[in-house]
């Protein structure tokens, strides 16, 4: 199967915007919830009903398309070499999505041969879309944005996921007081966002492949860095310790974390 | 001098209105930034720029009141019982104004003899505008909100200050693992509104009297709790740790706090 951007990025906003219209009816109604993993890992009604409206969408439109979703179908035996792998968050910050009905994100990555071609991160309530990938460079609602300047650690404000930090992983206590201070938004999504847009120099987070796809090919074609706290590149099917970063300062966070050892 | 609620809440949204233009237009300029205590602690030439503004109209419009603000008037020696005293914070968070170009607030709190009488927290960026005292309940934008629901701490998320967090001061590691996860958002402005708006069940950090005088009063008419971490009253002039929570959250953390000791 080829790439077919042109189709992908008429489509796949529009299936977007039947997800969002989906979620603003929810809250009027009761939302059935349940716990997965632990106490803080929650999945509702509304994540598999997005879910299953996206899976379905892609088999109708893409046929023969592999799909890794967060709900019903988190893993894959292998990629294969010549069709498409769609990796889907319906709902990434579910407990912000519960308990805030805000900050959480729609999220879609798409590869073929293993490569990234286009990233969907969509701030729902706030109805922003972060679009695009390496052919294409990257849009906010279709306004092409800049890279972020490549700020070093000590100049720039530090995303981290919460636990990591309590449990002071890779001297992360240490690095935060070396930024300008920490930030925890609760969605992988929404805090990959602000690294986009250079309001975080870097999130360091243990992500699944539904967290992190479509914010991979959005932050390489900006040219951030997006690789394990040791330097090495990210597999974008396993579930595993991950820092997206500018330049700089990835640089800065991996000698840190490393003197720790 | 009479507390004059009509003249308060007619001319303060438009002082305002016209501090937002301010800091829009200075967007696209050059902003002079300086550091204060240390270098995670930040003054720029809006910050000065909407103190001096706000503190002229009110000497204008109020003359006779007392004034604290952040920049130029920290201190007062003693509240006047007959008097208003203003406290304000031209720009509350801004290392996320310097850095994000979001998520601060202008806060402006409003005492006669020594009681809360009316608060204003206005979200920026958001133009979202919380304002209110006992006499009228709270608006956002002038629609009237609700009570926050009485969720404990293990049913909420919490607000927290992020070297606070990592110093572990007031056993708070152990009480953030206990809530369904920590935020961190960088202006105690915006993580008190998330308290009103009931998306945060608490914050706790060090405030300084700009910090919390707008919020204090919100979160009181709102039939929210706020104290010291030791179930103290705060007096709204002192710098001191602080915690804005529901009254079963405030439970839960004042006896997590203490089994510390």
């Amino acid at each position: 199967m080829e790439f077919q951007a042109d189709k992908i990025d008429s489509l796949v906003p529009q299936w977007l915007m039947t997800a969002r219209k989906m979620i603003l009816e929810s809250f009027s109604q009761k939302i059935e919830i349940e716990t997965k993993t632990s106490r803080n890992d929650l999945v509702t009604g509304l994540d598999r009903k997005i879910e299953q409206f996206l899976v379905r969408k892609i088999q109708e439109c893409f046929p023969g398309s592999q799909i890794v979703s967060e709900e019903t179908r988190p893993t894959i035996n292998e990629i294969e070499e010549e069709g498409l792998l769609w990796i889907i968050d319906p709902i990434d910050g579910t407990m912000n999505f519960v308990k805030q009905k805000n900050d959480f994100a729609i999220m879609i990555g798409i590869f073929r041969g293993g490569k990234g071609q286009r990233g969907f991160i969509y701030d729902v309530m706030a109805d922003r879309l972060y679009h695009g990938g390496p052919d294409q460079g990257v849009y906010c609602n279709y306004q092409k944005m800049k890279s972020p300047p490549d700020v070093p650690l000590v100049d720039g404000l530090l995303g981290v996921g919460g636990v990591m930090l309590i449990n002071n992983k890779y001297n992360l206590q240490k690095i935060a007081l070396a930024s300008h201070g920490i930030r925890i938004y609760g969605s992988a999504g929404i805090e990959i966002i602000h690294v986009l847009n250079g309001q975080l120099i870097g999130y360091l987070s243990h992500l699944h492949p539904w967290d992190l796809a479509a914010g991979k090919i959005l932050a390489e074609t900006l040219g951030l860095v997006v690789k394990t706290i040791d330097g090495r590149e990210v597999n974008v099917l396993s579930s595993i310790d991950v820092l997206v970063a500018s330049k700089n300062a990835q640089k800065d966070i991996i000698m840190m974390a490393q003197s720790h050892c």
